[in-house]
């Protein structure tokens, strides 16, 4: 068997997330539908993590193993041929013997993106959340910059998820802003050595506490401390989402 | 009667261009459909140009007649909460009475963004023409500088169409190059006091067939000459055409 490295971009709109469900479309069987199609086998595709309904990626990265002879090169532009548009393959590499998405994985990065005031931008309506009214972006890169390091994230999983440790170590998280054509944006960028169910979104929704105004700056350090998930803000919605990329 | 400027945005995709059809959803129609519900009035919303089936607005002007009271930021809201979320009233303010947004405007402002190489970028799928191989956007841009001016554009007038002349002149036609997260795109913009049907997306099959390196810079200078829409390149798709702006 060959082991393969894909990477993959995708418009979760239309997808009930990364993982195979019974009835819903899902990004996992679109790739492994098409896999079948250009390979013939029933192949079993791994993903660094189960991206959320809505949720975006830019660089998804999926493991798999295959007897496929094709080339790399063949094997990219066949799977693009029979992916759905909104599922690009964007690489597919040789991989070491036995590599595994979720396994191998170093750190990993995601992009959260916020249209902050006016009317949303038609053009983005389906990638970013919209707020009705400006953020104070550096209040929340303050808040933001004080999480980075290791610590427990209990306060920001998801209610009811059961990891045997909810320590991850954040390498970076910082909050810029850009325009499109229509609008002003601010965009969250976090990277760590893992993340927990909802964490991205659930550190989302704490920021925008801060950069409404509603909490202060130290805010978030303090609902870290109280492991606690009620301390916390809302669960950001998932449209605003992108897996970035992945190290191994 | 009180005459008002409407600043739309729009995502074409799902539409059949601006004009009311029979069958087909317009955005013209799902605008006057959301001024009935808004003010109990029949009224007749006239845009600055047809749009086609697939062309998007970053900023389409429309003019109307109402006898309604409410104020232009009441009309706003009412009017953004009764469409549908692929468009957008960005902006109502009082007209001179009588305002036309056909015969009253100056010059108009349309951009065209084409990805030039890589696998199709899943978010700009909707708002691009996706060509395989890079462009070369510097002959492109000198191509288009010799455009600018007074000229008989008939070479780049749809076949069929009749307009009393074909005379328009060119204000600024620019050509650049910018990143989205995905993808390297070439971004065509051109001002004009009018456009001929079809012109836009007629000088950019043809700007594209230089870029291309299949024709010399100097090519669109001498299609222009011939006054022949057959010596043009192809037609453009829609997907990729935005009308930025109206002066007036």
């Amino acid at each position: 068997m060959r082991s393969l490295k894909l990477l993959l971009a995708y418009d979760g709109t239309s997808y009930c997330g990364w993982q195979v469900q019974a009835r819903d479309p899902s990004i996992q069987a679109a790739l492994e539908r098409a896999l079948k199609a250009v390979t013939g086998e029933e192949t079993r595709a791994t993903a660094s993590g189960r991206t959320d309904a809505g949720v975006h990626a830019l660089g998804q990265v999926v493991s798999l193993a295959t007897k496929s002879q094709h080339t790399v090169a063949v094997l990219q532009r066949a799977l693009n041929a029979n992916l759905p548009d909104d599922i690009r393959v964007l690489q597919v590499t040789e991989a070491l013997s036995g590599f595994h998405a979720i396994r191998d994985a170093v750190s990993k990065r995601y992009r959260y993106v916020i249209q902050d005031g006016g009317v949303p931008d038609v053009f983005a309506r389906r990638y970013c959340w919209h707020l009705p009214t400006k953020l104070d972006d550096e209040a929340m890169g303050m808040a933001a910059s004080r999480l980075v390091g290791k610590h427990d994230f209990a306060s920001f999983q998801a209610a009811g998820s059961e990891r045997a440790t909810t320590v991850r170590t954040i390498h970076e998280f910082t909050v810029g802003r850009r325009r499109s054509p229509l609008a002003e944006q601010t965009v969250i960028e976090v990277s760590a050595d893992g993340f927990l169910y909802n964490m991205v979104r659930n550190l989302v929704g704490t920021l925008v506490d801060v950069g409404r105004g509603v909490q202060s700056p130290d805010w978030p350090v303090q609902v870290l401390a109280a492991r606690d998930r009620k301390q916390a803000g809302a669960t950001a919605p998932a449209r605003g989402l992108f897996l970035v990329g992945v190290e191994y």
